[in-house]
């Protein structure tokens, strides 16, 4: 396997060599504060007694847990504490192979079904995991029609191991509503095959039409979430990963022989975040990525783009006339109007010709400005 | 895959709901305080920019990968910062696996060549790997013979992906001379495969001949290490693997897809306690546990019992004479000494009579005087 670094990190280097000021809209690292409590629960931690600095149980520590747990209404047991989101949805997706392996052994090619755009760490992960992957495209709004999602899911047939959807949506912004999620576990289910559903940007759901995949009731389903969007904390990788009970045991095996456990004191820190912490942070938070969407968009609309007004999470894709988002435009927009986005082509076919920008940098508004006067 | 709950966790269960005080000999979690400037670190990060909450680079703090470089005399691209040395060993088996199907297409069964006894956790990654494992018994000294090694990688031929040794070594306390690991890195290089060294016991030798595999003059090693039984921190999952240029970026890309970084607080602290701290931290350890390996083996002798005078590391293995070490025998001292072991079996068939001792703990002599009380 070769070391394929990501377009992300081509087009940062690109925009930090830049010989001018340039507004980074690459990155979703957030550009806010933690939580107060998560500070103090750090700082707490620096004076623990040395046994605090041992190994954690390896499916995270109990009362980390028993707070997701509560918090999502689910069994404790079905809780494994990761390294973020990223180990997360590893084991949801490797757990996935496992489980349809041991139904299916006639199955050749263990497949996800996966939407285009899509977070590009998904078919990185089906890869490394030896699978095949086939996309169903979004809408022009940017949601999901179950409809084109069963017709892939019919045409993987026995070989269908997962479908795997991101709401609030990376990158397109789009919430799939309830029904939406309940009719993808339903084809899912037809198939035998897990739905695996990520819901790292729950917390910033502009509409109030976001509910988790664990409301559904229905087995089968794999939510996989972080506090990493949630707390401003994505260098800390605290995530948790819900599985149904017969995907447990695997997926703690799996979380125990690649990582043993996840760093400690990141997990007191979140434990003391998440019990101290109120609404009105995430509240704050929300409202504050809402205001940046719309001061974007206006500047898109003064700008004549083409774009999908995003209903959660923290991206915008637009399209600007005569101007696709290829990585070449890409970097003309770093020098001639230092705004740095991501181009299209990086989240797959159906939007190559868009550009994705991350609404996280208080700079927001002049980014829009520039943009607006250079394509005004 | 199942849940493999190792045995492990069954002794400490059982100790912990015994009806009497046990002292725990079971885990290898250091007993004693992290370096100061380690809590210093932390302390120092609680009040860091926003920014520093946010990712990290994914192979790691540039100069936490800078310090470790210089440290181990190798050029810093070779370093992948890693989630303890649990994600090292993962990553140096996979890639190693990697590496041999890109050589070798027509193996069908990839193989690694462990010893035995042997620490748990390889042949369980061999597993979650699909790859197939030979086991070659080390003396009854707890060295390893090469020439032993020799054989069971000719027997895997094209197989052999890579031979994989713990100096020192856990549980057997061996630590293997120089001759050795180039003797072991020369068989692998016959074959074309790599030689895995996981030294993270490498601070606790007790006879100064311990030399890392880095030193020897060839290619195709890998070393894995960590932080945390030299800093006493093995709950802030912080090792690394030093990987031959060629298989760097597959590891990178693994180390990505499953857990995008390791998280960054653990990461910082380690920085601070690296530069800060000086020899005498790592003496004053080394010389406890030294000190604790001679009250309990004195007291081995007082028991009669057969053991193998550890070089190295943190455990002794002991036979006791008509007291097999078997599950049972483990839960009758349990019992009726209030001393907490390993059972043999839990590393494999050739100490399966033998019961593991981790000394550390701060009861090492009060456990002595126990086992030689119930023995004598």
């Amino acid at each position: 396997m070769d070391y394929d670094r990501p377009l992300f990190f081509h087009v940062m280097e690109y925009a930090a060599a830049a010989d001018r000021d340039v507004i980074g809209m690459v990155s979703g690292s957030p550009d806010w504060e933690p939580p107060v409590a998560l500070r103090d629960g750090l700082a707490d931690y620096v004076n623990a007694d040395s046994e605090a600095f041992q190994y954690p149980p390896s499916e995270g520590l109990g009362e980390l847990r028993e707070e997701i747990a509560a918090r999502r209404n689910v069994d404790v047991e079905r809780v494994i504490v990761t390294n973020g989101a990223g180990e997360a949805n590893y084991l949801a997706m490797a757990g996935a192979l496992d489980r349809h392996e041991e139904r299916t052994s006639a199955s050749e090619e263990p497949t996800f079904v996966l939407t285009d755009p899509v977070y590009p760490y998904y078919p990185a992960k089906s890869d490394l995991l030896d699978a095949n992957r086939e996309f169903v495209a979004a809408e022009p709004d940017g949601t999901l029609d179950p409809a084109a999602v069963h017709e892939q899911a019919t045409a993987a047939g026995d070989d269908l191991a997962a479908i795997v959807v991101n709401t609030p949506n990376n990158p397109t912004g789009a919430v799939y509503d309830r029904a939406t999620m309940a009719e993808l576990a339903a084809i899912a289910g037809e198939r035998d095959a897990v739905l695996i559903a990520d819901e790292v940007y729950d917390r910033y759901d502009y509409t109030g039409r976001f509910e988790s995949a664990l409301t559904l009731d229905v087995d089968d389903v794999v939510v996989t979430n972080a506090f990493s969007k949630s707390m401003a904390i994505t260098g800390l990788r605290v995530g948790y990963a819900v599985l149904p009970e017969a995907m447990v045991g695997g997926a703690r095996t799996r979380h125990m022989l690649v990582n043993v456990a996840t760093s400690r004191p990141a997990q007191q820190a979140v434990l003391e975040a998440l019990r101290e912490t109120g609404p009105e942070y995430y509240q704050r938070n929300r409202e504050r990525m809402s205001d940046r969407v719309a001061t974007f968009t206006d500047a898109l609309d003064a700008a004549g783009a083409e774009y999908t007004e995003p209903d959660g999470g923290f991206y915008v894709m637009a399209r600007f006339e005569e101007f696709p988002g290829t990585l070449e435009n890409v970097k003309r927009l770093v020098d001639e109007v230092g705004v740095a986005g991501m181009p299209g082509e990086a989240f797959g076919d159906a939007r190559e010709e868009w550009i994705r920008f991350a609404l996280v940098t208080p700079r927001v508004e002049e980014a829009a400005d520039r943009l607006a006067s250079f394509f005004a």
